[in-house]
């Protein structure tokens, strides 16, 4: 699928895994202006409390995005050659695109292509969700799947590919 | 337990993590002929739709045996020097042991011998499942602590282990 | 966080994932006086079933602790330099902790102290949680999280951390 591979980064985790300091690390280190699109919605008061202490967390020195579903177009609006951008993350992205029944496949393949194009340093996050028991729900099942896809897609383009556990990078490619 | 590696793979991976599509190239390296023994039974639309979609993937040139119970008398008579074994997967075989009420430490047993037996390349596929929150469901524990098992008897006995992410291998063992 | 590292391991895995034997197996190699802290309440005859196992599985040779909440104090009176202590496990300490609704925070520091305090060798095994779908149940949300921040501590003052699958350890550190 991929000939050339893009030199955007996958990172993949559990929760609290460390993935996004990991990966806030990683934007750090590139010495590249930082930009952070958070592609999470505020539904409740959870939801809102974990946004709020990412945003504390990465402290100063972000330009942050608020982008739940245009991420392609998002990508392809911030990327520049002197900028890093951390995307945060595509699980959540996935979430959104569900709940308001977009073609995922195509939202997949346009996903791809913006992240071919990104000049730059791109970082995707996500969540590892595929290594517990079969969920009862079916949604939970077919959010498993489009992940697990999503996952081989953008690992089979991207220049690096990490697993956190623990705080810990384990590199699976790259 | 195993003092004569066999020269089974055994391929670990999560939901939609690309072990198949990987075991299914670790066989068409092989250059044997390939055997494709599948362990789920279509109980529903869902469950027809996923065996569909997966041998479409497979492509042609597969021999496809069913077999959804006895599958170390069926390893016995499929696997030859000449041939690669592709089994997908040891989870929906336990899946089936238990809906059947069987014994299960009779039956890994009857699977291990016949795995250390069997000539040619036997190449088994499995879903890690025991990574995520307990199960509340007594029943789904019980299936999380027998695939436990098994894939630690499995491995102590296999020539190579692989963990698959995003359809990236990781290896493990060999 | 940690800049002086103690010499603890961390042993990480799902569930029947040979963590414990493993970790057994590396408190033996140390020839040490083996200790063993039992976290875990016998709540009910399924609780009673598998510790009963894991001291059958473990053998004669072997001190044994249980101490279900105040693991800080116990870990401190326990280690010393002619001794290998293996503690089984973080995450049934941490469901006593929320089941008494004590500080997680401030319990988790203690922790942290006596880990980095303790002479002698420490094992410490946890089960890995974070890598399923999102549970529907907040206690489950909670519990996942506290894991992941408990393993990310303990990870960045441990000497060696390991992950096991299929009984076989993948170093993440060390």
């Amino acid at each position: 699928m991929a000939h050339s591979p893009s030199s955007a980064v996958l990172v993949l985790g559990g929760a609290r895994s460390g993935k996004s300091s990991f990966s806030e690390r990683l934007v750090g280190e590139s010495g590249l202006e930082r930009h952070y699109i958070a592609t999470g919605r505020a539904w409740d008061e959870e939801m809102r409390e974990r946004i709020a202490r990412h945003r504390e967390d990465r402290g100063l020195g972000w330009v942050t995005h608020e982008e739940p579903v245009a991420l392609a177009d998002r990508i392809a609006a911030v990327a520049r050659a002197d900028r890093a951008v951390l995307v945060d993350c595509l699980t959540l992205w996935l979430t959104n695109l569900m709940l308001e029944e977009r073609d995922i496949a195509a939202e997949f393949a346009g996903l791809l292509a913006a992240v071919k194009a990104a000049p730059g340093r791109l970082v995707l996050v996500s969540n590892e969700v595929g290594l517990g028991i079969v969920p009862e729900n079916r949604m939970a099942r077919e959010f498993r799947d489009h992940a697990g896809r999503l996952h081989q897609q953008v690992a089979a383009i991207a220049s690096e590919v990490y697993l956190v556990a623990a705080g810990l990078p384990l590199k699976m490619k790259g």
